[in-house]
């Protein structure tokens, strides 16, 4: 399915492939005027859920940092993927990928070494041309550059946005209010120059994150478990991992009393996460607790939201206790005291991130949304009215005879509430299909009946059902549906946003 | 006045120098929590003004792109500043602001040829140590990367958003009803690596660009004069500027008819510049006609807004007529046929290009509502209501007693309609002082009285007037007064943006 799916993408240019007239380097997309507005609107959300209800501040930083402060961060050292090369014909493989299809074997966590071993002692050539492979390097994911003339400072597209919020964070903190806890977020384009990108959206090379850093004193957490313990996520223990089990749904309160979530704090975003997947129409995914192995050694434990998709299980959001490690380490290699004073107390705050893959979950979305559908004879996209790229298509049944005039006084009426596409290209049978496979939930259409009566057809994505409404009642009614829809939702037990 | 400007940005954290902590590389800012609301605010004013009164789209690319790309649009032989080094020292400077500075001549054209001759003719040296100084060299100003294991793409940071248009624009023209004209707008990041960043945010290495690529055929450009005829822009004529005169208020229509204005088209985007301009504050600027000298060779005309600020006058605007120029490049260049057929007639549109950098437009808006106050005891922001970073203040005059939560209910529940900022920190005085200083129009004070008779008072940042307001009344009333800045400033005479 991922494959109509992409197609569908290219055609109506939700995604154009960068520089595509020239054959496009792997692992770069635009996104085209229906993609860039279903990504602008999962951004509001994100928004809403993550920072407004909380009174969370925004940063919007530099995405070319120098090489100190990646230094700190670890990303210098340790930022790196597994490199194998064909001695013959100099191709090069992730050597993880490379195992893992051709031996069924999951090499994600070995050493470069036993990465290495485990290549020569099964006698893996290219698969491309047969030749021998090179031992294992580490290859580091960023891109550098250079800041001034030649001879410059040594820099790099940041790897992820996380990094300016904890070089700001001492003097946000001090200009706002000087309280714990304190949460700043980011939406913004992360860089990582992988080796081998590939599964359309899902392993690109520039992508945007949205990512929160929520500092607290670990002294104090405060009582956020209370609001969001009944709430039921689909979570995956370390034991059931052990166990090779599957996930199972748990109250958030049950899996924090049975020692499964490390923090009170980490369950409130858990169900933030949650109400962000059900919001966008995702309702099938997993909340995994890593493995002691999967995480740093300074981790107070980490969950990845991860969405089956028709490229196999994939990580869409991550959930990180980080401790205070980037403040120590930024407070190490900048010389600057970071910490701040609460209540006459000194402390290096720790840090929870509920961090976020744009273009990941936009993917997922739309996956989930795909209706194969035969006997209406187009597919098309189920997508939840707060993130449809528009709200209504406005559609005259000829441009003649003053029924484009008309159709397009509506849409200037109506734009004023809704976001609406007008278009007069092609027969009402041809828009109609267009509108359901970008998703789009009501298409109105102007025909010889509305120069008579001032009413419209209204015809519904989901069913292909058509309603008569007078023009005057046009805004109420569709605000009821947009409405509507959501309440449904809500009944049938997703937790989703509204408004 | 920029310096005292500068401090509040600094001292706010509108504005953070990147990786401060490390004493930052020149030429890179993050926006803290305040300067991120406003950028954002007049992000939303450039797209209701620009894209969807028109209906046009907005896509949203990738800032890394291959070398071949930027072969076509010139910018890897001709995107060069002068440089020029002193041999003893080593340190590096432009060398046409070296030659401003000190000999106070303007050098923003000459050649490089020309700049080293008047250098040496001049006998300057090294303004840092006396040393001597090197020939002026041209140095290309984008950021270069290598996308790929070692040996891979020669790969830039965009140096402008246009790029990505100009090739996506095929392909979005055939997904998009096929008609011209056609606009395509795009707002994100741009890099140029300046030799000598400064003047804060107006030369900064890594900026925000707000560009509308409009796709027209030369042969049908349509009426669009007639809508903006009567609207008077301060324009400033290239006979103007031959004989050393001002800018003059001048109509569109009249300025067209005067063969002033190239294009009917270019009018009817300078009074949406104006309009832009107006609704962030800004009353005091020009269009200049560039000098033929000063467009590139295949340029059909091109207009400077250019704004006055105490670092002179500085360029924020650009209305350039790129011919049809870059689609004929990467035509070439990629081997495609980038012609579109309308009404079956093959056509490589012609493109007008209004581009705005928007740091600098911030800057300028800020340094406009910059006022200097001795009765008040404090300096305040006189942002429009439209781009200050919050609504509503909302501050308990204690915290305890209920007030606290009092007020904070209130926020939550004046959210819903309005940006609110909950401030319970520091005496009322210096929250009035704060909010003042930041440009928020409204601060609402909850009190004990307001425990007895559910009002509230509401304090006017322009004139510290205060009344008393019952909270039933509050949302109506704070919308209406919001309403009324936009009528009053309307009645002054400037066109700015509703709602």
């Amino acid at each position: 399915m991922h494959e109509k799916l992409y197609n569908v993408l290219i055609k109506r240019a939700f995604i154009i492939p960068t520089s595509e007239i020239y054959n496009s380097i792997a692992g770069f997309y635009d996104y085209g005027p229906i993609g860039a507005s279903i990504k602008n609107r999962i951004i509001s959300l994100w928004r809403e859920i993550f920072l407004k209800e909380d009174g969370f501040l925004e940063i919007d930083g530099s995405t070319i940092l120098p090489e100190i402060a990646l230094k700190a961060s670890g990303h210098v050292d340790n930022f790196n993927d597994p490199l194998v090369e064909c001695l013959s014909c100099k191709r090069r493989f992730r050597a993880d990928h490379l195992i893992k299809e051709a031996l069924q074997v999951d090499a994600s966590h070995m050493s470069i070494d036993e990465l290495t071993k485990t290549l020569s002692e099964s006698g893996l050539q290219c698969p491309e041309c047969g030749g021998k492979l090179s031992e294992v390097k580490p290859f580091n994911m960023m891109f550098s550059t250079y800041v001034g003339a030649v001879g410059g400072t040594a820099s790099y597209m940041r790897p992820e946005t996380a990094q300016n919020i904890f070089m700001c964070f001492n003097k946000i903190f001090n200009t706002y209010g000087a309280k714990l806890p304190m949460g700043i977020g980011q939406v913004g384009r992360s860089y990582r120059n992988e080796i081998s990108p590939r599964q359309a959206l899902i392993r690109v090379r520039e992508f945007t994150q949205m990512e929160l850093e929520y500092f607290f004193d670990p002294d104090n957490e405060g009582e956020s478990l209370e609001k969001v313990k009944d709430t039921v996520v689909p979570l995956q223990t370390r034991q059931q991992q052990r166990d090779g089990k599957d996930f199972d749904p748990v109250s958030l309160g049950d899996a924090y009393a049975n020692g499964d979530i490390p923090l009170k704090t980490m369950a409130y975003f858990m169900a933030k996460e949650k109400r962000l997947l059900n919001s966008v129409g995702i309702t099938n995914f997993r909340m995994r607790y890593l493995m002691e192995d999967e995480t740093p050694h300074y981790s107070g434990g980490n969950y990845d939201v991860e969405i089956p998709t028709k490229f196999g299980w994939v990580e869409v959001m991550s959930l990180a206790y980080r401790t205070n490690y980037d403040l120590a380490r930024h407070k190490e290699f900048s010389g600057k005291n970071l910490e701040v004073t609460v209540e006459s107390k000194k402390v290096l705050p720790h840090v929870i991130e509920p961090s976020i893959g744009l273009d990941r979950l936009f993917w997922c979305a739309l996956e989930h949304a795909y209706v194969e559908d035969k006997e209406r004879g187009w597919d098309w996209l189920n997508l939840p009215p707060r993130i449809a790229p528009y709200d209504v298509y406005v559609l005259p049944l000829m441009k003649k005879d003053g029924l484009g005039e008309k159709a397009m006084e509506l849409s200037k009426d109506l734009m004023v509430m809704f976001d609406i596409y007008y278009n007069e290209s092609g027969s009402i049978g041809k828009r109609y299909a267009k509108a359901d496979e970008i998703g789009v939930p009501y298409c109105i259409t102007v025909d010889y009946d509305t120069l008579q009566n001032n009413t419209v057809t209204v015809r519904f994505r989901n069913d292909a059902k058509q309603v008569r409404v007078p023009i005057d009642q046009l805004c109420g009614r569709l605000g009821q549906w947009k409405y509507n829809s959501v309440v449904e939702a809500s009944k049938s037990g997703l937790d989703i946003i509204m408004g």
